[in-house]
């Protein structure tokens, strides 16, 4: 009998979206990392080293996912919500330097972002979210993203060099004029008053007074996790496609259209960029025009923004297999969500294993997108609702599976 | 950038059971073949080596199972069932030496047994089964097992070395009487006559003469599929036990048991074997019995009489990776099912992954079984219906998927 030779730790990085519904990316990227851990432990198998990635496309979840990837408790900030009433919203912020851990003893995390600098994550949402004025008549022409400003206040209070705003599901069509205006911009008329909140107010805009800017806003990086590529104004912009939804009547509609159209020339004269046909700017009543337009901030796709945030890349430079996943894996995983910016950012060599509630691709269609495999849950005939109920437990037995069919192929070459 | 080095290519054993009532052992063989094939074109691996090993646990559907590999077409004989009615039953031959080739061309075939000798393999089910007869009042009395020995007469004329009998499903309770009457065995009463056929007529009999026994029976290896423990006689025994169900009375059953018991101390005195106590003599109503006293036929375990009869462990002797499977794979099949013989027969470093309809161990119990993982072949929710009617694709793809982390492993590993 000879020694069989040690094989090198594996390198396993666990980079989930969430399971909407049913299991948030980091208690998938937990429970993955259970099953990993325990299979090879079971299987005889030096321990892997895990990393967990729990990711988000920028939409509901994303401060839950990057809190967990930075390993740090949410802070949160007074602020107000769209129809101007007092409230209490979460972020994030990274502690800087290093020291981020996970929860879950003994394994890392990916925090090579906070290397970088500062970063912090707001969820617009928190303040201007639609939900949070659901009790309410909606007003779509006075619908204010001044909350949303709060916590971008309370980012740069604390340090934040870098911010990243995920701004889905919101209440408002300001252009993102409340934002500014809680920064301390002045958004003014002829007479040189401040306009009223709300998007309808915005065909008065004469100028825009920068003075009282804080301090660090235009000193910060800004990124905008925006997953759709509509413009700020006409019959695919802000107003048009989303307006309705936030309670716009067509004559509001035309109202807020022609307001966002007369901020996008007002923000041209003043800073030379032309936010009117940029896509992406019509997201979430048109936020990003004035972000980008006087913050200099950047548009990004939300998988991909998030992806750079927990420090997908560098997670990945030097692993062996990565576990991604979310609820339903199909065609539209494959277009800019998380799957993809997991498959994008994985080096020749590091496996891309997928593990979903429904995969609805063909392995065909799984492997020439450049993964190795994708699993489902299920372990048999099952309803949907108790895959969902049960989704921690079998997002850890179906990671210990993979594992199982890995770490024995890699065993079993080393020591041969 | 260099060439990385041209792994060699990896030797996969395909050796799942049937998924019953869905996907036949050497379907569902195939369907694994075609899916671990494409997944390695796709994924640009050297072509796996690929042996077909479709397995059976001895009971239905393992002669179709050595059929599919041993390469071989059935032959057929005319004989008698149960009832003494014409039928036509099937059985199995291989053709000596090498030659066996699987119907798809390109795959190899587990075909070290035929070295060994020829083999023949008979489903005693095809003469003596309970469906057969199920059109008649069951006379469990006169019921007679001469068709199973009428098919053992053409495997002997054909040029059988060694006979595989599975004998699940019988409607008979005669000890094997009819069986060697058949091979020209002559049970015979006091006054040197023949009894009537069945094990009502047993309690009558002297004496037995073998001069006219077939000049090859005694020569030939004979070996019987079990996979109960059941004695021949007793509370436990074929009379007690299964008599019911083939028609017995309580009276019947009596008659049956004491005409065994009385059979098995001829037996002994003839031959010197006992089967009174021998674990699994009261299968099939005691056919055993006649064959262990007076041929040296041998009790196997199904699964690995199986095994074995496809050359499972030669074919297992240098493979990378097996994937065996069935429709639920659960605690029974680790209890001397088919996944209990691969994984019996899998070399260290062989990784042993079932695939099965239903996976209802957790991956602790897989894996302390000796196996690398387990899948189901659901992609998502779904009924059990739709997951029997789509068995075949959804075994190829679920094959492609375990073939995808295990190839990317290993090429991963080979060019690092």
């Amino acid at each position: 009998m000879t020694t069989p030779a040690q094989p090198r730790p594996l390198r396993i990085v666990l980079a989930p979206d969430s399971l909407k519904g049913s299991l948030p990316a980091a208690e998938a990227a937990l429970a993955m990392s259970r099953g990993v851990t325990s299979a090879a432990a079971r299987l005889g198998h030096p321990a892997p080293d895990v990393v967990l990635a729990p990711l988000a496309d920028g939409g509901e979840g994303t401060l839950d996912a990057l809190l967990a990837a930075w390993g740090v408790e949410p802070r949160t900030v007074a602020c107000h919500d769209a129809a101007g009433r007092a409230r209490t919203a979460r972020y994030g912020i990274t502690t800087g330097g290093n020291g981020s851990t996970a929860a879950d003893a003994g394994t890392g995390t990916a925090d090579d972002a906070a290397e970088d600098g500062v970063r912090g994550v707001l969820e617009a949402a928190e303040a201007n979210g639609l939900p949070l004025v659901a009790d309410l008549p909606l007003d779509a022409l006075t619908a204010t993203s001044f909350g949303v400003g709060e916590i971008a206040t309370a980012l740069l209070g604390d340090g934040a060099e870098e911010i990243l705003l995920c701004i889905g599901g919101s209440a408002t069509t300001d252009g993102g004029t409340g934002l500014l205006s809680a920064l301390g911009a002045r958004f003014l008329d002829a007479d040189g008053d401040p306009l009223p909140p709300g998007g309808g107010a915005l065909a008065a805009l004469a100028s825009i007074e920068l003075d009282g800017l804080h301090p660090r806003a235009r000193a910060a990086r800004w990124r905008i996790a925006v997953d759709v590529d509509n413009p700020l104004c006409g019959p695919r912009g802000a107003a048009a496609v989303f307006g309705p939804q936030k309670g716009a009547s067509p004559d509001d509609v035309a109202v807020l259209d022609h307001g966002l159209a007369h901020l996008a020339r007002i923000l041209r004269d003043l800073t030379g960029v032309d936010v009117l046909e940029l896509p992406g700017a019509g997201a979430a009543g048109g936020l990003p025009a004035v972000l980008v337009a006087l913050l200099g901030a950047e548009i990004v796709p939300g998988s991909a923004l998030v992806a750079d945030a927990v420090g997908l890349g560098a997670a990945l430079a030097d692993a062996d297999l990565v576990l991604t996943g979310e609820g339903s894996f199909d065609a539209q995983s494959l277009g800019g969500k998380v799957v993809q910016a997991v498959v994008a950012n994985a080096p020749a060599g590091c496996a891309v294993v997928a593990i979903a509630g429904r995969v609805q691709l063909t392995p065909a269609e799984v492997q020439d997108a450049g993964l190795a495999a994708a699993f489902s849950l299920a372990t048999g005939p099952v309803r949907l609702e108790e895959l969902m109920q049960d989704a921690g437990v079998l997002m850890e037995g179906a990671a210990a599976h993979v594992y199982g069919v890995f770490g024995a192929a890699r065993t079993a070459a080393a020591q041969s």
